[in-house]
């Protein structure tokens, strides 16, 4: 068999495998991720060892410590990915929950029933602990998946996924329920992509390019999470203490996330009381300014902002600031240069938040608060797989609801249609 | 300009004009929808005009009589459409609705609402009232649409948008909100699905090929309405005369749709009691049976059925028929041929029924009831722009909901992540 082959045969396996995991109990589930808990935390000397191939082979080929961090499973990052395990395991089974329903005037019963979507491919990076935290999540939903784990990953991912399977064994579920490609390279990802017959959803992780690749050449549906270019609009009519407040942790609480605030916009008739003040904050916290040439008069030290500054997303001490007219120049440029992740207008006028709210484009928009709450936790909604910047299907945090679609189930009793 | 650069253009257009149209009060959209009615009324002559053109051009090129039906806009035809849109008139705005809400520990209050998807592309055939069809229940849902009919319509559907256009007008929403692509010939296509930054999702409607050359092509999501090959399977526990009365239906009452019958699956417990009868009220309703060895030696008459006949959209007064050991065998079978869409089982069993709900994989399943059923007017959800059988987003019948997405907006009052 050569490689195609082999992949074929391998999600064949995994979509047959689905038909049985779609209808598992919830406890059975749970007793999945109780043995994946249990062995994570048996095997994780056999983890760290094969991680270390991965490392020691990273090293050599040169690559950044922030690749190699990325890349390290220490005993730390397992015992995080078991409490992840344990943490999901408490989370309500989003299956079988009924949506809706009526009865017609006919007599015909209908129900709208959570049902899971079925076979999910995963594409991602050299971070192993996605492995892990992706699969818990399709698995708890009902959903087979089969992972394609960036190549300098490969030894841990493997370790990972064999202790995967064994625990699906020891649970009595089928083991084909997680795979992981390993054959085929890099053309590997763009064959997976056209079996649309077997796999019913891709979702990638990862940086703009893994993300515009998969896009392009994607035959299966793709929920994209794509970089987050956040906004903070700090209104004329804002609270000034507020919004130093807000903005200062939208900015630097965690700027590597994606929620992270980039750009701050400020309205004309504000910007003279308000930006001095905020850059002294932005300076105390270390973070390097970008500003427009209106911005530059308030805060000389600023560096002179480019075109590309305002698609940028840093994930790092860096914002971009902009003086605007109105609030509707503010909403355009928002529209114009955001991914339509989180969004923040900071004001006491509500005609102009309502106004922000219905207008500006994004999963998640806030009215007085930081942008840095867009997270499945945060929300309430448990852990996410990701936050999704498209509108079909899921929007925002994507949690095990959102690995989920649905089935109508119509009772009758002979009826047909004149 | 080149078709490339005029094409774009006009997509650039409805992205800005879908910011507006998001907006708009049920009011002013049911305004346009009352501007359209009576203007669709007022220009029927022109209509039937221009449609005339397109008809003498298809004639002479020499088109099948169905295929000029489907073209052909007569008097009858334009009322059904008037009917459309004041019947979409009636039903509820989706747009607005707070589908979910929560209040944080921390006194943040999230609120998920039904927004618009934005600019929705539909591909379609040569069927002129899909322009009218489709445009309005976008429109109604707060989207703006780009149309991409068949060559052959390209009169009428020039009339329809110009009348569309005229409607928008007098009701002060902006005209880009629905625009048609003649430029481009059928590279246009495959160019607009490249769009992702302006169109944010495709609806294809029509045969397979096109579907598959849309899937293939396209960097946006796609909602696809693919082909019913649809199943009734009468299990060994089924009510006979129920059995002959629902199946009957579900093939000959409108043998051209996509919910009706395609493939009889019958028990072989039940086989000799049900089938015969069944083949005579077949006979007498003009179906032709296309049948596995083992329905042979009970339906003499009936055709042998090859492998190509149980994956066959028939779309006509044919049957193909196939006797199971087991219900297991029945799922099989319809998990492999089938293509999600709807499925029946006749059964007196509940478990039988259970059985079949959980383990099949389709859209809408049926217990004892036909198959034509499935329909978003038969569900209580209103007009219908297709039935999804796709799993991302919306199965089955896809209504005015189906057509939005949704935003979390979030009410703070200075919250900060720690």
């Amino acid at each position: 068999m050569n490689w195609k082959e082999e992949i074929l045969e391998m999600v064949k396996k995994t979509k047959i495998s689905s038909y049985t995991v779609s209808n598992l109990s919830t406890e059975k589930k749970n007793t999945f991720l109780d043995k994946l808990a249990s062995n994570l935390s048996e095997y994780t000397d056999r983890i760290i060892e094969e991680n270390q191939k991965d490392i020691k082979k990273a090293e050599k080929q040169g690559y950044t410590c922030a690749f190699i961090d990325r890349l390290t499973l220490g005993e730390k990052r397992i015992d995080k990915m078991i409490k992840a395990v344990k943490k999901v395991k408490e989370l309500p089974d989003p299956v079988g929950k009924v949506i809706w329903s009526t009865v017609r005037p006919n007599g015909l019963k209908i129900e709208r029933v959570r049902t899971p979507i079925g076979v999910i491919g995963i594409i991602y990076e050299s971070r192993p602990d996605v492995t892990i935290e992706a699969s818990i999540l399709c698995i708890k939903s009902g959903n087979c998946v089969i992972l394609k784990g960036g190549k300098e990953a490969i030894n841990s991912n493997k370790i990972l996924v064999e202790i995967m399977k064994k625990s699906l064994q020891e649970s009595d579920i089928p083991s084909d329920a997680v795979n992981l490609l390993t054959k085929g390279g890099r053309k590997s990802v763009k064959f997976i992509l056209t079996l649309y017959e077997y796999i019913d959803l891709i979702i990638p992780r990862g940086g703009t390019s893994l993300i515009k690749t998969v896009v392009e050449h994607s035959y299966i549906p793709v929920i994209k999470h794509y970089a987050g270019v956040c906004h903070t609009y700090v209104d004329k009519d804002a609270d000034i203490q507020l919004a130093l407040k807000v903005v200062l942790n939208a900015k630097v609480q965690r700027p590597a996330t994606c929620n992270a605030t980039e750009t701050l916009l400020v309205h004309q008739e504000i910007a003279e009381k308000f930006l001095p003040k905020m850059a002294d904050l932005f300076r105390k916290n270390g973070v390097e300014m970008r500003v427009c040439e209106r911005t530059k008069k308030l805060i000389p030290d600023g560096k002179d902002a480019t075109e590309e500054d305002w698609s940028t997303e840093y994930l790092d001490l860096i914002i971009s600031i902009k003086i605007v007219n109105s609030i509707e120049e503010a909403i355009s440029h928002i529209n114009k240069y955001g991914t339509q992740h989180s969004e923040a207008i900071i004001t006491e006028n509500k005609n102009a938040a309502e106004k922000f709210f219905r207008e500006v484009d994004a999963a998640a928009l806030y009215h007085n608060a930081s942008t840095r709450f867009t997270d499945g936790g945060e929300f309430g909604l448990g852990a996410e797989i990701g936050i999704s910047t498209d509108k079909i299907h899921a929007r925002g945090p994507m949690g095990l609801e959102e690995l989920t679609t649905y089935k109508y189930l119509i009772y009758g009793n002979g009826q047909i249609r004149e």
